[in-house]
């Protein structure tokens, strides 16, 4: 394979808060930090696919206060330096934002990769493939968003319409954004997926540094002119005193809404075949863990099961049986000290859980 | 209501080791120590329904060694001596043995009623009723069958075919036992819905002391010659010996097929609208627990329910949250070391999960 260059840095964005895998992710201990698909957690297994490709030190990892000694710990190979604390989460934007600042001080001809820390993706090599096809586009002056194959009609993400073809690197095509759209209602969605020509936005992006700085300067003036201060302090007492001002007067806004849907030359490279999945909720998990004979996954603790089929079990209990009887289309999350028991076609609903233990002011998130 | 007389005895049959409720009910813990209907146990509230009619005196509780600590604790009104102990568990019969020898003893005028401890009755002011009618039937001298009302066809039960009215006792009417019917099939239930004249055999029986030794010694001589042994070893310090060689070699046997099934002079007093329960599974529960108006049972634990009916969640330990989403018709069962996920129409399988748990030799049994 093809090295990358020497001036292209990856941006891990780790400092989601997400509630869709509740009970084991909390606000403490957010989805990128749980071990789901193997012994290593989504955050891990990200940085892990694309060792080898980007030495540690162009690893860049954007977190908040609350994660950084958890992921640090994680992945302590990444040199501390390279964690970039938010005071507070203010949406991609931000993110985005904050890492081209750093990384533009150490390189201004940087390209950045920026990539989530909590999504499972099957085919790594394919994937690392893409990354250096994606560096090569952005390299021609392109915003490269990385589009991934719809294989249902999602109502859960956003779609990019593919243009015209503008070019190809390592023999995959690369195809001018028409437009932006954002989650669709399901006949939507079903029109999106008979047309073809669409992809799902998977909310990783590629760019020149100074490029992507330009189209929030535009776009986005206030976080830029924060950004300049920031820039000016960087490396001086100051620094950290400026970064929390700036941020708490920024409101939260996502890249995509923010930057890409009014931006020029954004491209988007098809990722067919990745066998990427967000992981969602915990029915998602069923797209990429393989089932025993009877179609359940079985994570952690001892089971017995009698007609117990197509079922998620996650126990991370020790020295506790769990015992199934006539069972179907369950999820069944014991955390010790929450048990969730939910059918698995509404597994989307523990959000709304989360939302009625908040507003009770009980424990638990 | 017209008192009983000096001379009945109650005999409380509490040596069971059931596991239709597992995993609340253990080896170590069985059913009628369990407090499933109210803040008491199924002991102590089949105690509290007969006080006032019996004297603690003259309450008698047969166990095995295992229990009868915790059966004292429970109940300690009860006079230590009172706690009859088998050496082993071998059936109703060798239950029903050694009590009328015991009370022999003290009273040879004695009727004896025989109650279970681990029933529910909802009816207790008419069940009251009904042990005063029965030993003025036993007095007459009849073996004494309570037969219930049965409501459905069910197969989990012994029947009693009535005959002639024999007659009254308290205005209750009062019928020979044609035949002892064992638990019948499907259809054989139904044909004998049908044909009416069937009572549910509810285990609990009264007769004169003097009366049912005289049945044991014709129909169980093995039996009988060990509790001449015991009779006369009684008060001595060779008893316990004698107890412990005899019911080495008894086999087990109930009394229904012991002893009753071939009896002369046995009558049944039906006793409809009694609201009795044998607590066989844990679906038996939503026979005469109430539910929530969405038909739930919620026994313990803090529990958030969306779309969630006419299910069973039984949790006996503090500060957890149990969560349920679309959840219908299941019983979970949550005893820290055990957590039951079961469809509720296949509550009796909990049997076989018992069985599979001793041939593997793993604990939670």
């Amino acid at each position: 394979m093809m090295p990358v260059s020497e001036h292209y840095y990856a941006v891990i964005m780790a400092g989601g808060g997400g509630t869709r895998l509740w009970p084991l992710s909390r606000k403490a201990r957010p989805k990128q930090m749980l071990a789901l698909v193997d012994e290593h957690t989504l955050f891990q297994n990200t940085i892990q696919r694309i060792r080898g490709l980007f030495p540690v030190e162009r690893i860049f990892v954007v977190t908040v206060a609350d994660q950084a000694r958890e992921l640090q710990a994680q992945c302590p190979e990444i040199p501390t330096q390279n964690y970039l604390i938010e005071p507070a989460p203010r949406g991609t934007a931000s993110v985005v934002g904050l890492a081209a600042i750093a990384i533009q001080k150490i390189d201004p001809q940087a390209v950045m990769a920026i990539l989530a820390s909590d999504h499972y993706i099957g085919q790594v090599e394919l994937f690392r493939q893409l990354l250096v096809a994606a560096e090569l586009a952005a390299r021609d002056g392109y915003l490269v968003t990385l589009g991934i194959d719809p294989t249902y009609p999602s109502t859960g993400f956003g779609y990019v319409q593919m243009g015209e073809r503008v070019g190809s690197y390592l023999d995959r095509d690369v195809f001018r954004v028409e437009k932006f759209r954002e989650k669709p209602d399901e006949a939507q969605a079903q029109a999106m997926l008979a047309a073809g020509g669409f992809s799902w936005n998977s909310g990783m992006f590629f760019w020149p540094v100074g490029l992507i700085l330009d189209e929030i300067k535009r776009q986005m003036p206030m976080l830029a002119a924060g950004l300049t201060d920031i820039s000016q302090a960087w490396g001086t007492p100051a620094a950290e005193d400026v970064l929390t001002a700036t941020w708490s007067d920024l409101r939260t806004e996502s890249i995509d809404y923010g930057v890409m849907e009014g931006a020029e030359n954004v491209v988007v490279l098809p990722a067919a075949g990745l066998e990427w999945n967000d992981v969602g909720s915990w029915d998602s998990l069923f797209d990429f863990l393989k089932g025993d004979e009877n179609g359940n996954i079985i994570i952690g603790g001892d089971h017995l099961g009698m007609d117990t089929h197509n079922s998620l079990l996650y126990v991370n209990q020790p020295h506790r049986l769990i015992v199934t009887i006539g069972v179907e289309d369950l999820v069944l999350v014991d955390t010790g000290d929450v048990l969730l028991v939910c059918r698995k076609d509404q597994a989307q609903r523990v959000r709304q859980v989360v939302s009625a233990l908040k507003e009770k002011g009980l424990e638990y998130i």
